[in-house]
């Protein structure tokens, strides 16, 4: 049985109700760095609103009292010093960077709410068993370069500087340069690979309408799903729309439309949570009067499971080749992206579950259709991931919204985990190394 | 009862080799002017090109003996004159401009199917009854303007200049100033509008598939179809392809493909002559991972019926209405394009079937799926449309063909027609204007 804050109801409103005011004005603080013309944030990596952005974290994290780190990729670390100082930390946050015209919430909420939740346990409790770090990482975007992940996988060893060198920007500005004008990426600096951690905790926006359709507060993560990624070029004759009977064509939208219908159809009676996006088509030589002579498009498949993604996609590739057979065209295709499925650390799960079940916040388990950091840390240590609801589902844009009640929501829970792992025997226990 | 050139068939077997080694001899030489990289012949309105052919065309109807003449449009002339110079002329012939990238026989062939027809008619009987007349026309496929059929257009009184003035090509010259720079649009040269005209006539390369396909060697047409041309927009909501369950998707594409589908299907259940072509389709944002938020596409839609045309595009709308709302979808179009179909005089397609019957050719009645001068010219006279067969169909490619029999064999069909009109009694009878 684990140990919670004990809190009233009446305090939980209250304390929800504070840090959803809290989470709402950080954020809007926040997204004045990057702030653009289309009412949106864009801080890409390395740039001048993101050093600024890292800059006035850090502030805000030494005026809560935590050590504060930048590693050399610019990863920013505020930290709690357990009474245990050789104990594994528990790592919570999120990143830092955004997409081009983004919203305030993705990933700064994360972070915010981390820092949100150790700064009210810390003045409550003090010092805590073990350590615990608020993390603001570098970069998950992809947005800059052509690279995501590069915050997570330079701490967890999947990535290394040497695997960016070669990248540029849309600018042609080198991916080592932008990090040394930021003031990153000299020998003397710490090196951002670690393995000092214990467990990383990340919560952050659903990105997509599941809880509020539902109207649920929070969502367990229980695995970041696989995704595979196709483009499919059909090839047909191109001829004159008005010369050739539709009995003597070989029109590659046929062939493409047939496809994608199927491609829908399969994924219907698969049943959540697959989803499959055909999200980019391009018609040769694309002129009203002339039948198409060649289809391009995507396809984008994405299950919680690795057998169901498999064995999804090798149905959908024989359903494309006999459509393209019967209609006599060409098929080809190429397999661009395979991202194996992340589960989450079961008991963490668990672990968040009883936190809402405890406190009457509804939850549900779900699969997360967004590639997240989580899914890299989950290679190196027990990983869990928290959603809160997105408004519309809307994300990647400036209208990304989430109501204050659930930010609020989303620190509490987040603040019950930290206890709970860093507080408490339960989480500490007498292994100082392992939380589970 | 008609009557013919009296030829045996062996006579008639020389004929069309011959007239086929010159077609083939005299297209080889048009398309030297305006010969492109891509082995083809670019030709546009007005252009250099386009000046030296009709120049070059012009020296050899002065040759062949004929009154050689351009009126301001640019249309050019050959005309041998008859014993009863007073009746109005038979004029064939067809366009001498290309599209960018075109082939030889586009247009080109019926100008030198005339050419032939007529000079072979002169040696052999002389001047006929009833004036006629070669004509190659400045302007059909609106490759350089925005606008087609100028040539047909001018003489049949169609359009005037004053319908062209504000027109420019992709490089911002205006339409007056190309005519001009080309040595035409000048008050003192001859109108090109006129109304001393008893028929035209216009052999063309098919431009489809059909004749070759039945292996028959002249097409008869009796209607250029009637083409409607729409654009449609399906709005959903673009949304993030991972974190939207297929179930709460409002995806364009969804639609468009059901849409595109029902289409096809209306179309085969209809029938020929009936075709439908969605050529262009466009999606928003167009990304992998992203749910397509608007579609749009284009529907082109021929047939030789205006109640089935029209009956068509009523039910394609309804069914295309009833998609969108099954899907939560919204839909807009416009339709952009409505040609009537352009019926071809009977009585000159009953003498065409005559000639193929008499001399044993392989033909069919047909309908033209593509618009042609035949169509302009049909509003103001007795007009006959003829087709060779194009291989593979191809058209608008350096890759279109016409074998050198083939095209022997239309100028064949092509002289006798011309015979019979011209040099006989049935043709020219004893009113001097009708010719039937």
């Amino acid at each position: 049985m684990s140990e919670w804050m004990s809190v009233t109801d009446e305090e939980m409103k209250e304390l929800c109700a504070g840090f959803g005011q809290k989470a709402e004005q950080l954020l809007q603080r926040l997204s004045g760095y990057g702030a653009d013309a289309a009412g949106g944030v864009t801080r890409l990596l390395y740039s001048e609103s993101w050093v600024d952005a890292q800059q006035a974290l850090a502030e805000r994290m030494e005026n809560a009292g935590l050590t504060v780190s930048f590693d050399r990729s610019g990863n920013l670390y505020g930290r709690l010093e357990g009474t245990d100082s050789e104990a594994p930390a528990i790592l919570t946050g999120s990143h830092i960077d955004t997409v081009t015209q983004g919203g305030r919430y993705d990933g700064a909420y994360g972070i915010a709410a981390a820092l949100l939740a150790v700064s009210f346990l810390k003045e409550r409790y003090g010092r805590p068993k073990r350590p615990v770090e608020i993390i603001s990482l570098c970069e998950e975007e992809g947005s800059r370069f052509p690279k995501a992940y590069w915050g997570s996988g330079s701490i967890t060893g999947a990535f290394r500087e040497e695997d960016m060198e070669g990248l540029r920007d849309g600018a042609g500005i080198g991916f080592m340069d932008a990090m040394r004008a930021a003031g990153f990426g000299r020998a003397d600096q710490k090196e951002a690979a670690r393995s000092d951690f214990a467990a990383f905790i990340e919560l952050h926006v659903e990105q997509g309408i599941v809880l509020e359709n539902e109207a649920l507060s929070v969502g367990i993560v229980d695995a970041i799903v696989g995704q595979r990624r196709f483009t499919f070029e059909v090839y047909g004759e191109a001829n004159h729309a008005g010369t050739t009977p539709m009995l003597m064509r070989r029109d590659a939208l046929a062939g493409a439309v047939e496809m994608i219908r199927q491609l829908r159809l399969s994924a219907l009676q698969e049943g959540a949570p697959l989803v499959a996006t055909v999200g980019r088509l391009e018609l040769e030589p694309n002129t009203s009067n002339v039948i198409p002579g060649k289809v391009t498009f995507t396809v984008d498949v994405r299950h919680d499971r690795t057998d169901v993604l498999h064995g999804f996609c090798s149905a959908m590739l024989e359903q494309f080749s006999a459509i393209a057979a019967a209609q006599e065209l060409r098929l080809c295709h190429s397999l661009w992206m395979d991202v194996e499925p992340a589960p989450m650390t079961a008991a963490l799960s668990a672990e968040t579950e009883a936190v809402c079940r405890e406190y009457g916040i509804p939850y549900r388990r779900m699969v997360s259709g967004a590639g997240h950091d989580a899914q890299m840390f989950q290679r190196s240590c027990p990983t869990a991931m928290l959603f809160v609801p997105s408004h519309r589902g809307i994300s990647h844009s400036p209208l990304e919204y989430t109501s204050p009640r659930d930010l609020g929501t989303g620190v509490f829970v987040l603040a019950q985990l930290l206890y709970s792992l860093c507080y408490t025997n339960a989480g500490t226990g007498t292994n100082k190394g392992a939380i589970l």
